[in-house]
């Protein structure tokens, strides 16, 4: 049986569209000579729909662009291959959650039969329990046959909690087992399984454990492309019973995958360098590409500092942009060092995107004449402090935004995750814009990344000397980001641990970390949750990140 | 036997300073005689205490707390009450969600059993599946015997799934049947239920059913105060087995019920004013009481722009902080009416709140030099639009920053839930601010809540002037709000469907509104969803609001 992998890019909310992408795809594989074509799941809504799913009339819709699109299918390809389509279903009960998350087997222009998502991931990003009720496995169900086959037919979570590979199991039933013990002769999967560091390695992993326990292939279908703060990744697989990897789509990209599900050949794979750097640069180029098209945006801007984090985000707009359709902004201010604008216009020309340079030194003087009096009254006797650093931040903001207001270009906003963490970063100011390219990069993966960009063979696009010179956001004379935070190093390991580990500042401590250096950035990090909760949407790139996965209370004690 | 139900305003995270609450309200009880005390759901920790509960170390000391507080009471008090007491379990069986939603029934100095959450809800601004393993209720589960009573212990939302009661049920199981069935002669239940309108009286009515249906008295105890988004408004209360009310505690504050469960007469209610201003304001008050003092901030700040939003938020902050602890600024422009001055200090003066002056033409002209020559060269012959309004808001943002980094007050945010909605409001500029107090008001309730203060029998406080204008930014020459956007109870309508109950456009269009009026608002809806992923928190007033509870994607297509 030859079946095609459908790995799509679908815009969420955008049945007709994603339809469409559906049917160009499965033609491309029917011509292949596909008996048998799978989507990835919910692939009619794009994932995740998020709360579009609470309004009934859209999954009413969804389901009404379903069936005609199996229609159209049997019209166009009377004798063409069978579709296995992610779409979501409306619960008839009246009794629990109004859907399911289903996938519809079309067959001579008609949905023959539906199958439930029966484990809903309810954790980090993912909110499927508010919106479906679950499957529930038994005997036989989710086994279709087809071409005198038994094919189970699992829908992503319902293939992540086998008892055997997971020391700790989430879910009470394994839909894999139900099926198997029904006589399945292979596993199919339709998957939105999003990007993250080292998440390919553990995917591949525990896919070509399920296989081989079973001794069944097993055909993996995965969503790609960016959608908001999650970027997917694609690389959609077959295996075989022994649990190896026979063929694989291309990552950050769509594909169609074509292989035959029993006694296949193993085919040549797809080379990924899989490191850190590598695999963040795809993300964030194919994630921004994304937010941008997705939102209608063809043009960007953002302000050049001649610091390493702006020179990073210049690189990926170039990058998923093209040059042409990026705009970088220095706005020198008294406090600005001759490099930073040197540097920023040398990166500016080795990505060639256009720049305008805007001092704001006039600004700043206005707004202390403004403030002057307000300032004397109200807080007599109180210098200058970081009152008067974060009014620079905010003109360079206003500037920004004045301009993407002006030209229609979408303001990219430049700041780290060690920043966003501790609160190094000023809300309305350098936290201005539409979408946050590196805000899940903590500052040391930061200067990976600039190193990878100056390998990728264009030569040094990066100036060394941006990447070479101390962090600094130059907001008052010989200001060095090193004054304020910890060195970047320990600061990120306690990052990591506090924010990505779940690790409280005393189980930290514990492991041998500085014990006030430690105090100190857990409770930066408590009390900047009031700045991330109004930040721009980033690209999801750790196991854990900031934006919808991270469901902090604001007025709360710290954690203790 | 007598019951206290302990109604608590808990600080989110805060367990030693919580238990110490638990024990102050538990000694009142005492000193009244009682035998059994009830706290609210998850009082230890407060609720919701969201993304906190994922750390594991969180939990283990929530629990220790528990553990040391039941210790205490004992110490202090050898004969006293048992405590029903709201705290987070930990999971130990391998399997599933990390914690449990728990009640730990204290006696003696020491935790004699523990009672489980069965319903979990997620939906909404709820996500306890994200948190928690369900209780399995199974006969004698829940069921605790004391005093030779059989009493059935609830949490919350296991009340809220009588089959008899709801058309459409969200879960198989019902504990109170299940615990009914084992002989329970009265039901507890520790709830942390939210404030919004009209929610008063389905409460009420949904737990007399109950208490009816079973014929056992039943024991509510809620949570009240300001926790972020939600308003608790406490109303814990006794109902009879025949579904009469005997008791309430107070609305919007700390209270200390206390009732004999069986066979007591009917107490004095309290007559609270249900009306949808009474009842706002009550929220409103509270709701920026508590996040202000939560957050550690006495006072705060916030533009007077001579409209009613700024008016009803800056009469809000009076009564919550006081007038001495508010500061209004007007910012006017070449644009701003003479009205817009006088009347703000009008209301300034009524209030008894100070008011800072700074006119904002220097600054603007500052901005349109700064900006000129990039406007000509990037986009040549465009005129003045919205981009200019924008520099304009932005820079009374960058203002009322300054003042608020200097001064250490929060800046109130004053956009009210129409403008948030349609989109009608600077992003960076007047929606800057670290709380937003009306923004779940609809423009037409904020006339209504005007009216309601100036009713208070304090005097207008409101002028009537600010009232009865017609409502403006006053961003460019002779601006109306009418100019852009349909009369807003044409526009409140069509908002209260298409946000707050579903409804898609073709569903609202189908109900009679004019077609493009209605295709318009949507769209609006739908493209000022960037502006919402940053907005300030707000106090959640309706049935579904912006903010915890509105999960809509950014990069997606409308709604069909």
């Amino acid at each position: 049986m030859r079946v095609g992998l459908l790995q799509l890019n679908p815009v969420v909310g955008d049945l007709a569209g994603n339809a469409a992408r559906v049917e160009a795809a499965y033609a491309d594989a029917a011509a292949l000579g596909v008996e048998l074509c799978i989507t990835p799941e919910l692939a009619i809504t794009g994932y995740p729909p998020r709360d579009m799913l609470l309004y009934q009339g859209f999954a009413a819709k969804a389901r009404a662009e379903a069936e005609r699109l199996a229609e159209r299918l049997a019209a166009r390809f009377p004798t063409g291959p069978a579709l296995l389509l992610g779409c979501p279903e409306q619960n008839l009960s009246g009794q629990g959650k109004a859907l399911f998350n289903a996938a519809f087997w079309c067959e001579d222009g008609r949905i023959r039969t539906i199958i439930r998502k029966a484990l809903l991931p309810t954790y980090d990003v993912f909110d499927e329990a508010r919106y479906f009720e679950p499957g529930q496995p038994q005997p036989g169900s989710g086994v279709v046959e087809y071409l005198g086959r038994r094919l189970a037919v699992t829908i992503c979570e319902d293939l992540w909690n086998d008892k055997d590979y997971w020391p700790h199991r989430l879910y009470p039933v394994d839909p894999v087992e139900v099926a198997v013990a029904s006589g399945a002769e292979a596993l199919l999967n339709l998957s939105a399984s999003p990007f993250s560091l080292r998440k390919q390695t553990l995917r591949q992993n525990m896919l070509a454990a399920i296989a081989k326990k079973h001794g069944l292939p097993l055909a993996y279908c995965n969503q790609v492309g960016g959608n908001d703060d999650l970027v997917f990744d694609g690389r959609s697989a077959f295996f075989g019973p022994d649990g190896a990897m026979l063929a694989r789509a291309e990552g950050f990209a769509e594909d169609v995958l074509v292989l035959e599900l029993f006694g296949a050949q193993a085919q040549a794979l797809p080379q990924d360098d899989l490191s850190a750097p590598a695999e963040t640069w795809r993300a964030l180029v194919l994630g921004t590409r994304d937010y941008l098209a997705k939102c209608g945006f063809k043009k960007a801007l953002l302000g050049l500092s001649g610091g390493i984090d702006s020179a990073v985000v210049a690189a990926v707009a170039a990058e998923a942009l093209g040059p042409d359709n990026v705009l970088g902004v220095l706005m020198p201010s008294p406090w600005s060092s001759a490099g930073s604008v040197d540097d920023s216009l040398e990166l500016a020309r080795n990505l060639g995107i256009k720049t305008r340079t805007i001092p704001i030194a006039p600004l700043m003087q206005g707004f202390e004449a403004a403030l002057a009096e307000s300032f004397a009254e109200l807080a007599p006797g109180k210098g200058a402090d970081i009152t008067e650093e974060n009014v620079q931040s905010r003109i360079r903001g206003n500037l920004l935004m004045a301009l993407s207001n002006k030209t229609g270009a979408l303001l990219l906003t430049t700041g780290n995750k060690s920043e966003l963490a501790v609160g190094y970063c000023t809300i309305y100011g350098d936290m201005s814009g539409g979408f946050a390219v590196i805000s899940d990069l903590p500052k040391t993966q930061v200067y990976a990344l600039a190193r990878h960009i100056n390998a990728l063979g264009r030569g040094e696009v990066i100036p060394p000397a941006i990447i070479d010179k101390a962090p600094s956001a130059e907001l008052r004379p010989d200001q060095k980001d090193q004054d304020s935070l910890p060195p970047y190093n320990i600061l990120d390991a306690i990052l990591a641990l506090h924010v990505e580990m779940d690790k409280t500042a005393a189980e930290i401590q514990a492991m041998g970390f500085d014990a006030a250096t430690v105090a100190r950035v857990c409770r930066l990090v408590k009390g900047a949750e009031f700045k991330r909760r109004q930040a721009a949407p980033g690209i999801k790139v750790a196991w854990r990140s900031f934006g919808s996965g991270w469901r902090m209370p604001l007025a709360a004690a710290p954690l203790p």
